[in-house]
């Protein structure tokens, strides 16, 4: 998921455009999706598109970022989604606790939504960012978290684009992450005009472990693409940890060692992470 | 606050003084006033000049900084301190967790300070670093945050002026602030001579949110002052959003936009600290 | 400690030289001793060495590595080492938690160790990073943290060699060892070639309080050693704190000033570690 394209829902006409984008996932909003009438439109036309055979035949990972778990519009938006199985994640804004997400996912089970729907979960408070790692590890269906600057920063007065300010953030929810085995995917840039300001976060992103960014509007897309690529040499690398994985299994061996390093369980997900996100089935790749 | 400036409580004849000054605080210290034996000395000075007609009608913060809650001189400190309506905060040294904050508002309770003075408590120990979202949150009569680096970093070998220590120090003591929604304020710089030192670590602590710096000297005001000024800009948009919601509230709405922004109350409570600090009465503004 | 001289135990030819080399510590390898075969092969040369004239008689320090506490290997390793009394410190690898140190602790007094073998607990793990403060507090026989930057970040993809990610992680060790009052030192540095990349991360941990780094070949000896020897202006004022201190104790008083500045126990402690490091005995200095 080296980029996550953000489509309002109350703008259907945009999904079969981000459809046809070079973005590897869709994002589609139930959120910013306009006046509180308006939210029941947006819920109709997104249903109607998971419904869809597109939405359902596509290789992009379809996400859509529901309202706040105490908002009046959570359990509709939910409800709207039960039983569409092109679902791949539901967005949770702002959720600050273990509890938080449990409560979700108490939601999405009473609402219907299939077993194989996750959890991305935005790290976008103070209090989240302090309790990300818990966050993270609340449930087994927390697929990742999501870091979100703008709402994290800008009300306390914190500079949204000072780079050292966005390390330290970026750095917790890696380790955040990390230490649950989730993926952590890189939040909204609002400046479209600066390229190369969006293209810098991405590389502290990347190096801080992350697998992708959102992008607000489809000329951002390639710049994400560009910048969360694994090298060849990399997918090569993870290509053999999984394979050597294969094999000392079958020995029935514990310990290997890839490139001159021991491999261990972290590596081992890594190596398979980077090849899912890459296209490439670990499985093959082990045969 | 944008300046605070440091006094002793031994030089009673620098009161006046810095009440003359432009910092927006004067905080007069009860702690570095020297050998023990002085310390009454100190406090019966602070005592007649919190209870003078000048310091009843400075519109600057009085602030003072009594000795440390496990010291024989705390609870003799507050005692001086009793009813005298002239004071705004009492500023804490050394607190390490939320049990040291309750230690300490019950004292305060105890020696019959106006229930208006606050607390600004001090994080200068790697414990209340680890524990500032603890310390921020542990009686709604915290006010505030004041990172001091020196005791922070010096005895534990950490260069108190590599900017990448200063950063991450800050950024611990916001995060936690804002969770809290309390201020948060920096400590002193002891480089009387390093001007551009001291503006480098004010803009770091602005950028981070904080609302002014410590000043040892007042030759160290104009600076502080001239870095945590809000500009034009910040404010026009603080006094749009505080109007916005005095409008949404008389119409019974909850959510509302200004300049393109959802608002929300972290927002708002930012709006409303920036007008205060600005002098500009929000109420005001909202009219 | 300024360097600490990394020897696998299956080399046993390098024994004698690692103690005729400048390092201040050696670190003896039991976990990449190769085939599990070759652990006990291992443990038989690091306790022949322990126990010779040349380990006993030897300033260094000498550290063992065991292999972890959740590992086949790791009581064996104990008990190889029962009774030896030229070990100096046991280097734990990834301890997670509290209990993972007293479980750690148990078994050192069931294997028999001397009292006075102290235990320094490696960071290398996300989990590790976020509890670090815990680790180091777990037992007074915790001497020490080091950081393990390549376990740490290389699973997850976050980059070893940027420099505002292995600031965020020295920072985090360096105040969970202050908060213990135990020292830090930094992890290996896999690059042999480049002795700049070394230095300046030897600086930047030195700038965050750590008192040494590990050095997996001898060529990195010399730049540990001079990053990390303290200057003459601070042993000086490290000897006038210690003076000053049994002075004061002398007197009956608690606190006092050196060179202006306010002296209280963690500065003490400072100035006694850093005498020590230097081969100064602090009671000699108080003298």
């Amino acid at each position: 998921m080296r980029s996550k394209l953000f489509v309002p829902g109350v703008r259907p006409e945009l999904f079969a455009k981000a459809l046809a984008s070079a973005a590897d996932a869709i994002s589609i909003d139930l959120v910013d999706a306009g006046p509180a009438d308006r939210k029941a439109e947006a819920r109709a036309a997104v249903a109607a598109f998971l419904a869809s055979e597109a939405a359902r035949a596509t290789p992009k990972l379809i996400i859509v970022r529901v309202n706040a778990l105490d908002s009046a519009h959570f359990e509709a938006d939910l409800q709207a989604l039960a039983g569409l199985q092109s679902l791949d994640l539901i967005n949770l804004p702002k959720p600050e606790s273990a509890a938080d997400i449990r409560a979700a996912i108490a939601a999405l089970q009473a609402a219907g939504l299939p077993e194989t729907v996750k959890l991305l979960a935005n790290i976008e408070t103070p209090t989240a960012l302090r309790r990300a790692h818990e966050i993270a590890q609340a449930d087994p269906r927390v697929a990742g978290l999501q870091l979100g600057l703008g709402d994290l920063f800008e009300p306390y007065g914190i500079a949204r684009r000072d780079p050292a300010n966005v390390h330290a953030a970026l750095f917790a929810v890696a380790l955040a992450a990390a230490e649950a085995g989730v993926f952590c995917c890189d939040g909204a840039f609002a400046d479209l005009k600066d390229d190369e300001g969006f293209r810098a976060e991405a590389r502290m992103a990347r190096a801080l472990g992350f697998i992708g960014k959102s992008c607000i509007h489809p000329s951002q897309i390639a710049a994400a693409n560009e910048v969360f690529q694994p090298g060849a040499g990399e997918l090569a690398h993870a290509r053999r940890v999984v394979e050597a994985a294969a094999a000392a299994g079958a020995q029935g061996r514990g310990a290997f060692v890839v490139d001159g390093k021991m491999i261990d369980l972290p590596f081992l997900k890594r190596a398979q992470a980077l090849l899912a996100a890459a296209g490439v089935e670990s499985t093959d790749a082990a045969r």
